[in-house]
């Protein structure tokens, strides 16, 4: 087989060391970028040299990001074409039917599977696409091809809405590539039914990284109130239910959210023990503390209050103090789980807000446990830095 | 009540802040060490005051260590006395009961559960007792009537041979301090039957801070050929020879350690697939690669390679030849755990080690886990850096 000609990019003297130790990004200021570098149409394949001429890879270029190169291939005859992309997805699946029995998970990871600006989730037979870079969202017919091949869907939903579309110049747009949807589509989690609803007018999916963590602390909720801020569509609120809580509050102020964690309550069984809340969690966390209630269990798992690293102090103190609230209504021998999953706070500044909290709160405890998302999250092993998600399971005294 | 008269110790101006935002240790040169306070026997609880004389509370007190006082109660009336020991120990049981069906865990890990210098791990009706401090060990008769209040434990080991007790003065002893014990003591996790051998020749314990990650990497190795290196009484091993592993091989140094894997792979049905194999493990896994042997679980938990700061760069090349052997006989899709129980290699360290050993064996592959011990070992919320064990997971290409 002849090499594929990709376009040639070649990198300041010495810059292709972080390369050869195995990260897999290039800087615009590490790359000579000259008028042809400039001239190739951004999400482009390219083959990466180093000052010397001696070949590095097949990468994703764009010559106008800060990350200029994403290495796709050390290899540099690799081909990036539809049987590479199915390549990886392939070998991304077989990892998950490995890790669950039940087909409801996060099939790619982006950089972590090897196919960088990718996040697809699975709901069964129905299958969500993320497309984040100018080169994954060029490659989404072979995606689609690829996704046919591996999972077959019955319907897949384009979710090209995330954050990351704007840096990259690509519009937003939600959208159904294959098949119909009627209503939300059902998920498993730990043995509970759920619902999510990733085309509706709210565009909800489901966070299936905090698996593991929902599965512990619902572990403790036995014969004990719980409470779930920013409940969402109830995963937390309803598996501590399912593990035998005596009662359990989802606070959303999201109508749909709760819409959804009420379903499950019911598919599960469990509704005449749980209660959806409409309100703020900072105001309801506020008059809970003031009218002197109590819960063994207290759930506080916020969208990103961090999402630039200009917010980082602000977002810092709304930690110390969603904590702080958290550890008022926390009985004692209770059980607090605080979480983030924003990617500009990372775990020893998250742990420190958590135990400033507590001791705001004016209360002492132990960390049982501190964890990041489940094994369908993974991370590339020289991107620790990605690893977004934070949490917290605290016993209180 | 009145309030114990114990002898108050005075910090210097401004170095009682950091005990107010909730840490729980006061360092030598922050106390106003005039005659008084050297002469207070090492070990001795104290009352210890700002500089303007408002109370702190109660602490453990020692002249000559770096970390002078340990704070034992917020409330400076609290007697520390066998009821307060007592109470602790029972706080401590409680969780555990709450967090496992079965009685074998680590009942008291020492700060985070309120009683510093103190470990207690039970397996079933026998206990095991560290005092790492000359506090704890002057407590040892009210630990002793504490335990067999709360767990009414049938034989006592007291294991008093860890490295802290030399810094403290305290000389190094294991010898039984109630009951019989007859051969290696048996123990349950996961779903398996263990033995250990804390008081024997050995004297080798159980490690269950690792019980989170042998169920993990377990459930991964069915069909798989397993082998795991510093195998210690077998934990990995026959945990994964349960989960379904085609083999397994225990490699260690100690015979009887490995005798103790034996018998539990016998007890657990699984001994035609198990293998236990005396040797180095950084011989055995250079030979292993030279014979191009593949496996599809590859387990390293070796002791800890940094015992003092000064080891560090030593220890850190040793985890990353460690893993980049390790990845050597790694089959392609197959798992590798790689863990450091050492102090003084903080995560982010580790896992640089872990990322450039793979580089090293010309290895890419996925992060499923980073994790810590089990939450039996809880950790103090303002003594983060306390968490000596990392374990890392991942899936080799």
């Amino acid at each position: 087989m002849t090499a594929p000609r990709y376009p040639t990019i070649r990198l300041h003297p010495g810059r292709h060391k972080r390369l050869l130790h195995g990260h897999p990004w290039v800087y615009s200021n590490e790359v000579q970028m000259d008028a042809a570098a400039k001239a190739v149409p951004a999400g482009s394949p390219v083959r990466l040299v180093d000052a010397g001429g001696t070949a590095l890879g097949v990468a994703t270029f764009s010559p106008h990001t800060l990350i200029a190169a994403r290495l796709l291939s050390a290899d540099s005859d690799t081909a990036i074409d539809g049987a590479f992309l199915a390549g990886r997805l392939r070998r991304a699946a077989d990892l998950r039917a490995r890790l669950y029995d039940r087909p409801y998970y996060r099939v790619v990871h982006a950089e972590a599977d090897g196919l960088p600006g990718l996040i697809v989730d699975r709901y069964g037979d129905v299958v969500t696409v993320q497309a984040n870079s100018v080169f994954m969202d060029a490659r989404l017919p072979d995606i689609l091809a690829a996704l046919d091949e591996t999972l077959a869907p019955a319907a897949v939903i384009l979710r090209n809405d995330g954050s990351q579309r704007a840096l990259e110049g690509l519009a937003e747009e939600t959208r159904l590539a294959k098949g119909a949807i009627d209503g939300p589509i059902r998920l498993e989690e730990n043995g509970g039914v759920f619902f999510a609803d990733p085309l509706g007018g709210q565009k909800t999916g489901w966070f299936y990284d905090q698996r593991d963590n929902r599965a512990f602390i619902a572990s403790l909720a036995k014969g004990r109130r719980a409470i779930d801020f920013f409940s969402y569509n109830g995963g937390f609120a309803v598996q501590c239910a399912l593990a035998g809580a005596e009662s359990v509050v989802a606070v959303d102020r999201s109508q749909p959210a709760l819409a959804n964690a009420a379903r499950a309550a019911e598919a599960n069984g469990v509704a005449a023990r749980f209660e959806a809340r409409r309100a703020d969690a900072f105001d309801e966390l506020e008059r809970l503390a003031a009218a002197g209630e109590r819960f063994g269990v207290v759930v506080a798992d916020p969208p990103a209050f961090v999402k630039s690293k200009k917010d980082l102090a602000v977002g810092c103190r709304a930690y110390r103090k969603m904590t702080k609230l958290a550890a008022r209504i926390t009985e004692p021998g209770g059980f607090l789980l605080a979480a983030s999953c924003s990617h500009n706070v990372d775990p020893p500044t998250f742990a420190e807000q958590v135990a400033r909290g507590l001791t705001d709160a004016g209360r002492t405890g132990r960390v049982l446990r501190v964890a990041g998302a489940g094994p369908d999250h993974p991370l590339h092993p020289h991107l620790p830095e990605s690893a977004y998600l934070k949490a917290m399971v605290i016993q209180l005294d």
